[in-house]
């Protein structure tokens, strides 16, 4: 039984997380804590694990107080740049048995199609991305679309893809997408849907598609539980939950 | 049986049409006219419809001896105007009994995903197009996708559907698509396509997704010969297959 | 403004109507009545229309009420047999400008899916049907692809559509489906899905594709708005909210 | 400029392979050996590797002769059991730096599929596999989609998947599939379709979607030339593409 404290549990994801952490087999939730509580509750709780979904405020104060008290920690509080991640890496030194994990995202469906896009599209003359969400969404196209094409953009090059075949001579202005590091990526805005991503990839005579379907924000709880349950054994920093996950 | 003759017979297309008229039920190929053969051979085979998939060029001339002799035309050479639509319906006046199809689209599938696209709009907040064709193709978006927007749009206008939903402040250009006739039109360049649409209808808690993928030019022989079949009963100018077909 | 009662306003799927029509345009929530309410405050609010999600147990009593004093009703009670429905119609006699709406399926994208698979059949030599639910579902296939392939063996059967190909001589039990009424359909049940539904047709050389998804329980919502909408000019019986929608 | 022979060269896909080879990069076609040819052409010819499409009656002679002469071999020949295998790696003790590759699948879109089904379903509850063929196809469900259950139900016995969700007390015969390893999979046959899978993947919250689609016979082509270019590296038998393709 890994013994696990939540911070931010008052919060919408944290008191799902709770909720994950209570129904899990080998997760047991000794300590939640809120804004008004006081965070040294997790180690008169004895917490072994503690995650974090807080505010950028004031998740560098609760990672400080983790690592020092050898508490592991699970994060998808956002706002890590260099910098944090540099303070983090010297706390984590005085504190060697220590880990932290920083993940920009738990849907382990969403860190598989960037992971099987990247592989794939070595393999493929044409690669686009077609992403669809709900229409109250104000970025187009979404974070995940533009990591996706990064992803597959870097796997191109380095296998020395040449540009995509596009024989488009007429068009209207944006029929072709948004182009993001040479991939063309395509958002829709729909109502009823909530967060979906599709990767198409050609080559002769056959496409290879691979689509994400996000129909409930209840989906990053396996992905937290399994940065939980592999955190005591990666110490220091990690960043990205797919270092977790077994994907070869 | 319908005595069906082929004009263009030699042509890529025309000598499919040949397969299929031989092929289907209730009609017999008398007569395969290419662009050396002789015209009269049509009357001569005894004729009741032409299929004419020549050129814009030497349509007119076939078009005005069918009609002289009183023999129905199914159509899909393109390049017909205004002003040649009215010079086929005066040479029509003097032959009354006589029927001429004109169709830009021949594949009963995007014409069926035409008609429940505009009939389904008004019931949702929300319609967007997909594309997908091969990358050689020249213009994007594809014609069937810039009619479809057109039709969606005329449906969503006539019930007053307001603007649809779209909170996106901050988008790279081209995120979200080309704007025809105020539906968003996306299209795909992908090596091992033909040629594939999406329509995507959505409201509170549901979508509808309308597809059509054409995978062999082949798919164009069932509306040749659906036309071929109900020409006779069709007197005049018909523009557009979906006249003949039961979509009610 | 349709004042409109709301019977069963209590439960589940009652207080998401009362929302809904509170949130419409030119509707107005009145009286919200449970099961532990007096249904004369129907009269006293002065309700238009009433929308009953009740139980079958209740329901006749509830539509008698409505039927004496005038009130129109859209019903999404199930339970309903020839027997009740003969009933409802002597009611009705009585009371002539009244009317009364009997839906199994208030989503309105299920009704265009089912709708378009029919009118779509006749044209496909081949037609089935997938369908796809939570793994808590105890039905397989589902009422609604049973109730598709009722719809488009129909349709075929009135064209004469010759037996679909097939040349399958191995296959592992249960790999082409159920056969309902000759159309095969095949059922997932997998985790993270709601309730969603693909009819694919196909012919020479294209397939047409129509999906339904329903992603949440609010989408009955709109086709209830519909049926409220609707009812005050359709006096006496109708049963299906698709003879209140312009399909055609 | 690797030299390439082709055994089968008067055949289908042995034709496909001639105009491939000659058509791509780094590869030159140095034979074109039919049935009526003789094998010793291909030394004369000076042949480095030789692809080999024929028929499993003379596939053992023609490897013989191959591996006795140093050329590697790629082969689509069907018909491989423990025997034949065990005969080639006896012959090619003898001739330690040639190569063979057996492979039943040349389509990277299909290997891909299978592996990313493999690596993805121990992340999730439930797995189900969805395979569409053209209507003359004999057998259901087709080889690939049983392969790809196996390799399923092989990675979720390797991490102790439970059983997956299935409430279903109700079903008609077959609604729910064939079971294969304790994966349902279910088959259509739809005229128009060529070759088509989706492995759908669920758990709380999400899905994840993995769809092939073969359009055309030339979808074999890459493959085979990227047998061709890495059987030089690979010394001795390999059974299944997959081991030369870069996957992690």
């Amino acid at each position: 039984m890994i013994k696990v404290g939540v911070l931010g549990a008052a919060g919408k994801v944290g008191s799902e997380i709770c909720t994950a952490v209570e129904a899990a087999e080998g997760t047991e939730l000794v300590a939640r804590v809120g804004s008004d509580d006081d965070i040294t509750d997790l180690v008169t709780a004895g917490a072994e694990v503690v995650v974090d979904f807080t505010h950028p405020d004031v998740v560098m104060d609760n990672l400080e107080f983790c690592i020092d008290h050898g508490i592991h920690a699970v994060v998808g509080t956002t706002g890590f740049d260099e910098g944090r991640l540099a303070q983090l890496r010297s706390w984590l030194e005085l504190s060697p048995g220590t880990g932290v994990l920083i993940a920009p995202n738990f849907s382990i469906g969403a860190i598989l199609m960037m992971r099987f896009a990247a592989v794939a599209a070595p393999f493929y003359e044409s690669v686009e991305i077609v992403e669809l969400h709900h229409p109250t969404k104000a970025d187009a196209p979404s974070g995940t679309a533009r990591r996706t094409a990064e992803l597959i953009a870097a796997a191109r090059r380095e296998v020395g893809s040449p540009p995509m075949p596009d024989a488009t001579s007429t068009a209207l202005d944006g029929a072709r997408g948004a182009v993001v590091d040479g991939v063309p990526v395509h958002a829709l805005r729909i109502r009823g849907l909530v967060a979906h991503q599709e990767v198409v990839l050609g080559g002769p005579g056959e496409t290879l598609t691979i689509r994400h379907d996000s129909l409930d924000r209840a989906s990053f709880a396996p992905g937290v539980l399994a940065g939980v349950r592999a955190i005591g054994q990666h110490p220091g920093l990690t960043v990205g939950l797919e270092h977790f996950l077994d994907l070869d």
